[in-house]
């Protein structure tokens, strides 16, 4: 599933990362893009700006495209993501049912995928998304250091 | 901790969850409270109205209170919900620093605190609340399960 065009969204998504960091807000960035391949939302994470803990660059990107459909459910939508995504947001992927996930870098200390709560590999959890993981993965998780190191 | 407050605050979650039924809402309801007691923020499921699969109870009534306070960080709030929360929810809570949660119906086929995930038992939560479960739950869990049946 690496091509061109995946690659594509996830240095579309990286772009937000960047502009989160700006912000200073956690470099993370994501994008959905609907099932014709057309780029229907993008979201940096905007914690701090809209005082809401919620408001990870996944949620934000899910709640954007899923306005712009008019619909709960982002059936056939795929999801490019900079960092593994945390339990909150692993759990909303799940519930947009989202059908292909992406992400870059992995997160070992706050990840729910492969990591921690695993949220998809649950009996509770009742949409699964393919996932591929490492796409950019060292531009990515380059951003995330150098934010982190210039605020220690 | 099962005091007149904490009855009422959770009966006035109970209203919130059967305002969302009237709506054709799964009915959940939650209140956040601020540490001095008072109710800072109410919601209902708002999935279905606002096209949003992350707009459940938890995440709405944290966002409200966390936008009135102009803090991401809901620190010494306590958040009351009908229904154990999903993984997804569960994790905003810990995102929110909720110092206490009280759930009424536990969730064996959704749940994300004492079932599946069970996110606040993993190393990646870096927050865990105290957690009471049981107040109200024959009534939270009638509502749901009349709701459900006349929809089959």
């Amino acid at each position: 599933m690496t091509s061109v065009t995946t690659l594509g969204h996830m240095q579309l998504a990286l772009l937000e990362a960047h502009a989160a960091a700006a912000r200073d807000e956690v470099p993370v960035g994501a994008v959905v893009v609907g099932p014709d391949g057309i780029v229907l939302a993008t979201a940096g994470n905007e914690t701090r700006a809209l005082c809401d803990p919620t408001a990870h660059a996944e949620v934000l990107v899910i709640r954007r495209a899923a306005e712009k459909l008019r619909d709960e459910r982002l059936t056939g939508c795929d999801l490019y993501v900079t960092l593994e995504p945390c339990a909150m947001c692993a759990a909303a992927i799940s519930l947009a049912r989202i059908r292909r996930l992406y992400f870059a870098a992995s997160d070992p200390k706050g990840g729910g995928v492969v990591h921690g709560a695993r949220v998809f590999n649950q009996p509770t959890c009742h949409h699964t998304p393919e996932i591929y993981d490492g796409l950019e993965e060292d531009a990515a998780s380059d951003l995330l250091k150098t934010f982190f190191a210039a605020r220690r």
